[in-house]
């Protein structure tokens, strides 16, 4: 079982369903986490050039258009409204951009964890795909709802992961190019990254 | 390992112990939150049209009678008293009737999760069956109990679920003639969608 | 300082801002819980024949219109739509029909606990009515924002209860004419004690 | 303001309403520190032989009868079955009975918090009797109530306690001729302090 | 894979260093939960007349002796003052011991859960032994702990249980000549069951 | 006890040591809300053009510079570098600013709870003025520590708050001319309300 | 209403029953937090040389001796052995060393934070003394018993507090000659602290 | 699958990322809890004399220093400072000096557990280490990113422990010659056992 590292070059970004309506929905974290997660792995998936699909569920409806922060970093995702499947796996344009990326790491996140997102990763999986959950760029009702969709997934063969991680792989190593551009995005979305180059810039003036 | 949805077609539906008197033991969700899975649950049975058992254990004793909103929503289903049998998978007039429904997915709640849901899904599993045990419609005495339940099910091959997961596999695409009902269910299950669809409303009105 | 009791004759109802948008940024209960909250006590106004007033804010916009399970209870309230004022106590005509109404006991709930509820009761406390903040038909954005305007009410003498405390004041007694009515009520709230009536009466049976 | 002491000559213990249907929906504690509470509070009550009234709401019904683990415990005590007042201190014979002890401290337990408790420790004290609300040997629905009940007793001048400072207060000094079974007591319902006994019992006899 | 459900027949308890020093140690569980869940599995080794085995880590120094409630509970349970190794199955005398039962199913307890229970449950599956872990029996220093000491087991093919699970498998059937004992047994360790006895007995008093 | 509102005439904000370091400490937030709340607060200032002093200390050691954040959003604020007092209040120079802004309401929040935003809280409160604590745009080193400062502060007459409720009394008016600008800085501090009105438009749009 | 700070010339420090086996039953805060907070109090009554006064309840007994940590922090202060009293303001011997110290500021901890804290608490104060409640360096049986504890000690008129405000009053300004040893405590005591002055001095060394 | 023990001859020891910038980014054990976890596992890999290596990431830069508690327990380790992988198994320096140690099972902590301890636990079992995941001796930024970091590192067959099991496993008998400095160090980081044996000391010189 070897350990194969997601890079700019084997990986596709999915986002499914991160729709307004539905993201009111997101209980099993708090709002500025979510929609902290979920900027974050668009950022990421921006920066390291990742082929991009977005996709919706009746965005003309209730469930809302994507979200704004998310179209607006992500203008070159392709994005297809699914017609009525609701497993985004089931929706054979999606299936075909992803098969057209021709990678076989899928990082997916979706609202919400337990059909949107477990779903995508549930099917791309059977279909012999690495599949890597994005739980906290996803969201859900409660936290319940979200234990039981992590351990489906587990079960299934999908690898969990966390938005600073999947980021973490991209870059690899600190003297990659992406590195001044990525630290950068970390200090927005860890606080106290921030601020720890903040007082370390501070404390070097004093020296 | 394939993903098989659940179909209308191919999913029997198990209510195992939902009484009034068990019910008022469970306390590792709020009795609105376990009384909302419950019914959610019957109602998708209902929608659906599947195959659907409700088995009791000593109903006419201290445990009480099938709870009377589940009684309700379901009176088609095959109601089976088990005479003193714990795992309902003991008891042969069930899975008789199971057997007779010519069907491979159960789709099982229970109370409590860690004795009626837990035991009649390593029961059915060891027979051969794919077992989705709905955690959210099943309930017990404390969050460690069900943590511990539910880790010995997915050991075992047990498949976990929540009830809205359920009802959209079963639903699949918002185009089915399911759809209307379906949505209609979903807003008064999870009401932040129920107020989505009336804001949507109001929003539409005011274009 | 004496313990007058709420009753049928010497209270108002108010509800401030209970609208689809508003309420799904509340986040200090689940969905479940805060939605029976806030339509226990419109049943209990309604049943009591409380003089009852809604008001919104901004409801043709984002925040949406009432929630339809508190129109379609509270059919003969007074519907007050604000044009601009934050705090219903700075609305005029909010004020005045509260004035008509002759009653100094105001049982108030609001979206959000902090602003919509806190702001109208301070309000009215300062002009010497005895207010009656319900906080669990309120709602807010996350726990501690609760903690701090429960702090703050508490502070400047409003009452913090809830609504089966509500109810059981306006009863006062089983052997009232309400009762009946309220015991149903009580039961389809509070679901345990729906469980206590159905084993009860099964048990009966039994004997 | 003095500090008056609780002692086994001025204080009365009230126990209201703690019934088998109604504890089954006290959910703000563990079934177990719930029942735990109550029944030290009892033993309290009978140790120091203080005048103890228990009183009911509709225990022929629904409701049940008294916790058979408290009517074992206090055989001795008044039992008052309320015929409809939700509040024990609008029953003439309830106050009579707490009038004819001659006591001004009230020791007031209930079933729920905010109902039961709260509406007798509100009544009492508005006639001046000093109330002690003992908060770990009542209990109610969800830990958002109890907050909120604990806050309007505060707000209205009843003390809150637990059943250890009730101990605590009567027993005064371990020189008493209570402190044997005081002490036995506190080990069997406070078990780290058991585990101290009979860890020290066991290294002494090693010394 | 089987389901081979526990009997009277096939399975072994073991209760692992339940000393009243340590057990001053557990965090993981409210100190009443704990020692209800110990003395209950203990009833259960009792009254099905499990074999059983105590054994202890240096119980004549801090760790203390065994819990005298285990104790009193167990007078014919085997004792094994192990001399130092901190694995018991790394004691020769208490593989001997179970290897005497001629049982292949162990059902284990132990505090701490992490270290006690984990490695004795451990070395047990390693020697193919069917091992369950009965984890609201044992006890560790803070929730994460055994949330670790969890994952571990499970990794490893140890089977989770509760207590509850445990004596209900063992009964198997309400019809078996154990039913009263093991319902009189509930009834003490799960309160809200020996409510709805008592709720059930005086409702068909008054059928 | 009238209800003076907040206003853009009337109040003055203090932000007292919201520095890189310290705030590194803070765990009784989340550090997005965290951060979420100071930037919110300061944005008000900024945008009612409150008078605003920023106090520090030590900043230019460990405890690091002003959050960039705040001092970003706040080029006008006075900033005041306390050489060694604890307690703002204790630095003349800081008195004299708040003075000199003739206003007697005090908005403050600080880091830590407990002694940065406490002392200068009480220190005000004591000399007349009425000070608002903003207690989610303040921080500390856990829950605990703030419900004690929060207690603390609360007996001594400090009025607790939260910065959105900070907002809509400034604010006051959904037609004041600050409107627009408020709720843009809403939607981007409330993610739920910016869910909204993109929700809103779309459907507008499609009406 | 006046603020006069605890300074190293007005306040006495009492530590009640921080005994070896008492502190075994703490359970409203974890293990490592109690014990720091008892021992960063125990500093800076040393490093302030307030006077000092630590009493223990039965402490040949199962309570156990003085914690060790605690014992050889405070070489100095005055150990009083109580006969008896479970309330140190009933004890002789402890009030007269209380009016030795010639001070009316109390700063007390003990355990438990309902009984011991509180009993001496409210016992001092209603003999017109200044109390500050140290509750992070007090501990009790469970979070429950704690904020009934808090709210009655609040009530009453008691000061809640925590050690580090216990300390940063005392300071009063870190150009105090007491700042280095203080700044080295805090950093032991607050861990992030230690690390930012650890970080910091890095920086500089680099700059 | 045999269980092999963890020993002081088969066993290195790894610390990743401990630097005194990015351990204050840890949320999601209180930072006490953390620092305790790491500092008893650097006693006990100094204890045991198993080969150490210590590894840092950016260590000149806002990252830190190593932490100076760690630094100091340490001093024989061998530090690794990586010019910028983010993973320590991409560093050749790094996976050589494991694999001049000559053992096989390898117990790793860091910072965070979702990066530094994830991503060298799951690169070291993809070349067949046997990886031991010190959970409570590793930290991230909340809760969640733990639980998904976990779930990831058990699938892919790490194995999760705590601090205090790997000490245990290490000494195996307390009979060792490590006995005496293992017990002392337990004393130490797990205050309640300090409790016990103090309290032990105490009751046998009583006996």
């Amino acid at each position: 079982m070897g350990y194969q590292r997601l890079t700019a070059d084997n990986a596709v970004a999915l986002f499914v369903d991160h729709q307004t309506g539905l993201c009111n929905g997101v209980h099993d974290q708090g709002m500025l986490e979510f929609l902290n997660g979920v900027t974050a792995l668009a950022e990421l998936a921006r920066s390291f050039e990742l082929p991009t699909i977005v996709t919706t569920s009746a965005a003309d409806g209730p469930n809302g258009p994507v979200l704004p922060a998310l179209a607006s970093l992500l203008p070159q995702a392709q994005v297809i409204h699914r017609p009525g499947e609701i497993n985004a796996w089931d929706n054979q344009e999606f299936v075909a951009a992803v098969r057209r990326s021709g990678r076989k790491k899928l990082i997916v996140a979706g609202v919400s964890t337990d059909v949107c997102l477990a779903f995508a990763a549930l099917g791309a999986r059977a279909d012999g795909y690495e599949v890597y959950a994005v739980i906290d760029a996803s969201g859900t009702w409660n936290p319940l709802v979200r234990e039981v969709a992590l351990a489906r997934m587990v079960q299934a063969g999908v690898t969990p992961i966390t938005w600073v991680a999947v980021g973490a792989e991209l870059m690899g190593d600190w003297r990659s190019p992406h590195a001044a551009s990525h630290g950068e995005m970390m200090s927005r979305h860890l606080p106290f990254h921030g601020n720890l180059v903040a007082s370390f810039d501070a404390a070097r003036g004093a020296g």
